[in-house]
């Protein structure tokens, strides 16, 4: 990237009216977390492929959040996974992030690992499961106290594989119990986001299926629960921008899990497959900012990074995704939403449809080469990482392959 | 149907412990509601292909839903659709049904077919449409008085085709505006049935797009308002029965559109495509209608038919539909409900599913019949009316194909 | 579009190492075809809304297509349907085209809007039926010769809506027979292009659902006959790039039918709802043109647009359209192929998508700009259109709406 | 099941004039074949959930299979994966499965769990991992010989998680170098089966990803190649009946995997979700047997299980499955094929629809157990089995569970 590409950009956006200051500012403010488990092996039910260097242990996933928040600027948190990052001493491992230039994130329960839970965990049918489950919860509760969290993020797993295997009210009614004790002891100013999903594990129903169902929870519970919107968690062909719209106007817009699908919940790093989708949702977010009616809920939406990265070097797919979010919030920002309101208002299709397109047609990388540039990072962070000594370290870990 | 095979059926079924007595008290107890338009000629975007015999006036539908009640004797009601029913005199209307011994049930705003709503109705960006479509609905209230129903059953085909045409949010408030004015002046008995849809005919995004969508709305008005699940306009893949719960545990199941799909919504005859997911949509119904928790909500829903009939004889797929979910709450009924229960609750899947789907796999024509029998119909309506008078009055019916 | 953002795009592309020549070159030689039905009104099943100044006959819409092509210069041939576009003399027809400087493209028969079609056409379970069908096939291919057009497009909508309905193997042999007549018929240079759908207007089966089941017909036939993609055809999910690579590797792709869905044939604009989609599937044939093996078929490929534009203006939306499919190729042109075949071999996934991305990220409109003007057209056609004269024109036709 | 109801139920069908005979005698001689992996555990890629009592080893595997088919007298067969059931013997394990009265049956590849396949195996971008990959193909071909099996069943998990990650027609010229390699050693009455998937573990795009890729390969092969059909494997809405019409028509279709889903690959237990779906591919194969057109082939074809028995005891699950497929055979084989014919030929879709519901409707639990009862059987598998010893046998073997 030239000085001249980015000098020639600013000036072609300067003349089309748009206040670029305040564009640099909205992407420089920006914070995305990225999950500890993004950092380690993942992989299919099939088979998980074992990476050179992948962290094994809280601690290596730390430093590997931190160089991609050292490299993007942008990603200052991290959210953890219990029992995956599980340790004796919760205290150690806040310093130990704080020492990297981190916070914990959003604290996650794991209410789908436990042999006990193969019918389920907070909706199991047996008394002794649930309250094993609830005790997982108010585990968490506590665990985020330590570690300075102010996030509860619930993706709950159960659901059921054949019709007729349990009963969906009773299951409700399960679950809205468990919810409720868990609320009630989360700190004033932390939330509980309640995540859904179409299926996977479960194949017949999932006790939280989709956005309606999840709102229902959070609703009932009050201002503390909201909703996560995952993006590989639909049915195919769900406008997801229109329900991320619908969420902001209840102001019960939580946060996302980011990250791509063609198919089912693929985990793919975020706008690999449909690019233009996520520019819309983070039009949508964008726009929700600007409108005083949802300023407030739309500035305390949590953008977290949700992957599985099954054959690619895991810290440049992390750094890749982190890129694409911004490629897609820069492009959003660009929107001319005064001429867009306009031909809204007009019924003017073709119009309002080419100036939201248009943004998306230009190419932000001088803008983002301009930003990180101001923020004192190199203007290509995957390039900075190839090239810097981070990968050697990891590359220097101990292998597990072959397990 | 031989006599043997009734005798045979309910001794088997009286020796498993089946109350046969209720279960055909409840199955003589339905109503299903047929609608006009089922009778009218109907097609697809490339075609109507016009039948001899099909009814060409709201007169005609009437006669038409009456031979189908003559035959199935649970088909009382029939839904209008306004202005495709459109008279001068609706108490004339009315009368005429109760000649035929019906009663006109819910009345359907048409908020799609006018020339100025090619962008919307209650949500289009103009106030004189969004005007123009609030007067409609008003005057179907005031038709809801004089031809006597109690259920205004609201279809809104609003939507974009193009990312960026209108604002979701803007178009929200529209619509709750809309809402809110017209159920100010529904009968207080009188309901308002809101449904949704996933697509079609707007194809970026359909302001009321599901179940969450249309319950909010229904959440904010008040009792009076329910949701309307129309069982063709789901995304592939979504469990509807999982919903139907759901509803019926909040209280909002107002109403169904009963048909059956393979891709989208294609109206085709009920239960023709997944006669199982239909059995087990009436499982939660009927377990909705025996737990005190949601008897009083599942028992004042309303069963409706809605269909398009582009290449079979309409009545005869109205009476096969009719047919279908009859077979469909029989079985349900059949459900071992306490062994079930017990099954669940011990994890049992393989006992729990085989429970189910064991009903499910019983032939209940000779049940069917006999509720027919009893009822003083012919056992078989589709052979009554193949054999009857009614088809060769319709066929002297003047033709308008080719049109 | 400036001058020096023109430059300085040529400096940065060029300093990149492409050919901007030959990139140029291949843009100015690009052909798409537009369809004279995308001029005239259409709509969903609800509701066709009629626009003022929409194309009512063969002339008017060959007069818009004319339009098209002036401003965009790549858009000489329309193809036509029968009997929408049925004249008394084909041959006036054909002169009418030349005298705007247009060519007639496909023809296209219509086998689904008789009264007989109702069951089938070609598949249709009477021999009467399927004898008029494939008289309608043989008369096309006449009016091919008296329009000198060379390639025959056949969307059959044969199928069926019920199970059991009908016989699928039986339809299969039904169709084979059809092809073979029509298919000895055809002029040696002419082509046969056998067209797909999953569903709709059948919603149980389609005689011709998938690309397998089009391929298999065309590999029988011979080498006149090929397959026909139209990206709005295929289930949710599916990769459309694959079947193209596919189909070009089978030297049997014949041509497409562009446009875009949401959710199933909606016939959108083209690139309006996944233009990262229409780039990578312009990848697939940009890289069959350059590949030896596969450069024949790649060249012969014809370019068509089938768009339904119920509620944006008609020209306009080709326009649109036609920009887009521009933009797909032009990014397509970017991607450096040598770095990416290395990066393939080495297996090196972040490099290899990140190199096709990379062009998808690149703002092309100063080149289709540049090309435009070395075509001597205006930069932008969209705007050429609004501030031209021939949108006054088609305003004086008469208005035929409310029909 | 009383005698009464068996003796009915013959007089009643005997009176539609169903052969009785030759229906039995069908049901008599069907081969279900089951997988080794059916028996030990399998979960998702969030958890494999331990089974007490699952099998360990290829022979506790063998053990199982072979008390599902002496419950069930129709599971002579087993098929068998490599290298989980590797043994130094293959000769003993065969003599072991004929000591149990059991055949192997195919013998399946594993193409997908080495570490060096994240990236592909036969059509992997580096020779050296395609060549592994022959080697085991070549491999299998060899135990096949040993173990007395006539099938090598490929399913290739192949594909690319990424746009841009590998070129699609280079892996296709792979491939088919690869199987002609293999097809080239098979033995002379040996048949290659090829597998075909929509997605999962690849998430971009799948090698193999439906029948047409599948086919394609089958063909160019010669005789012994055809295609294998799994009911998971395909999109939302698929019409799969269709496919294997058309697989037979073609005289390419080689063998099933048996299972079913509600979303995608869900692996569930045959007949659970989409009984009817079931019925209708058993229609087409029964409709196929009795065709001499086709009769050769569809007397060939393969019935093979492939489930994954997550949350439910594995032996159950499969004697459940196996009962399913006997239904929907049955079912299939009460069509009155005269009958329908007629209706289908007159275009009368409701009888032709009602004739194929009819036979769906019947019960056929007295037929099956009349079967089970002349092939000196428990008329109900499951009960046996739940009664029977076996199960204490396996709830014996030490259990590995929290694994």
């Amino acid at each position: 990237m030239t000085e001249d590409e980015i000098k020639l950009w600013v000036k072609v956006q300067d003349s089309k009216g748009v206040d670029i200051e305040s564009v640099k500012t909205r992407l420089k403010a920006m914070v995305i977390e990225t999950p500890t488990w993004g950092y380690g092996d993942s992989g299919t039910r099939f088979k998980v492929f074992k990476q050179q260097g992948a962290a094994q242990n809280p601690y290596e996933k730390l430093e590997d959040a931190a160089e991609v928040h050292r490299l993007t600027g942008v990603c200052p948190k991290v959210a953890v996974h219990i029992p995956w990052d599980k340790v004796d001493d919760y205290g150690a491992l806040r310093r130990y992030a704080l020492d990297l230039g981190l916070r914990i994130g959003a604290v996650n329960p794991n209410l789908f690992q436990d042999e006990d839970y193969a019918l389920g965990s907070l909706c199991h049918p047996r008394p002794e499961v649930r309250q094993k489950a609830r005790s997982h919860m108010l585990e968490c509760v506590e665990i985020m106290k330590k570690v300075g969290s102010s996030i509860l993020s619930l993706w709950l797993a159960d659901g059921t594989n054949y019709p007729g295997q349990d009963d969906f009210r009773k299951r409700r009614h399960y679950l809205m119990d468990a919810l409720t004790e868990v609320y009630q002891v989360l700190a004033p100013e932390a939330r509980l986001l309640i995540e859904y999903k179409m299926f996977e594990p479960a194949f017949y129903h999932t006790d939280l299926a989709d956005w309606g169902m999840a709102i229902s929870y959070a609703e009932k519970l009050g201002n503390k629960a909201q909703v996560l919107v995952d993006l590989g968690h639909h049915a195919q062909g769900t406008n997801v921008a229109h329900i991320v719209a619908t969420l902001l106007d209840e102001g019960k817009l939580g946060g996302f899990h980011f990250n791509n699908r063609k198919y089912a919940d693929d985990d793919l790093m975020v706008g690999a497959i449909a690019p233009y989708e996520l520019f819309l949702i983070a039009l949508e977010l964008v726009s929700g900012e600007q409108d005083p009616a949802t300023s407030e809920c739309a500035g305390r939406v949590s953008y977290m990074i949700d992957q599985s990265h099954n054959i690619e070097p895991k810290i440049s797919a992390m750094i890749r995704s982190v890129m694409n979010i911004q490629t897609a919030f820069a492009k959003a920002l660009l929107v001319p939403q005064g001429e867009l309101r306009q031909a809204q208002a007009a019924g003017d299709v073709i119009t309002a449809e080419s100036l939201v397109k248009g943004a998306f047609e230009t190419d932000v990388r001088p803008l983002l080469a301009l930003v990180r540039k101001e923020m004192g990072l190199h203007t290509d962070p995957l390039k900075a990482y190839a090239e810097g000594t981070y990968i050697k370290t990891i590359l220097a870990r101990e292998f597990r392959g072959q397990g």
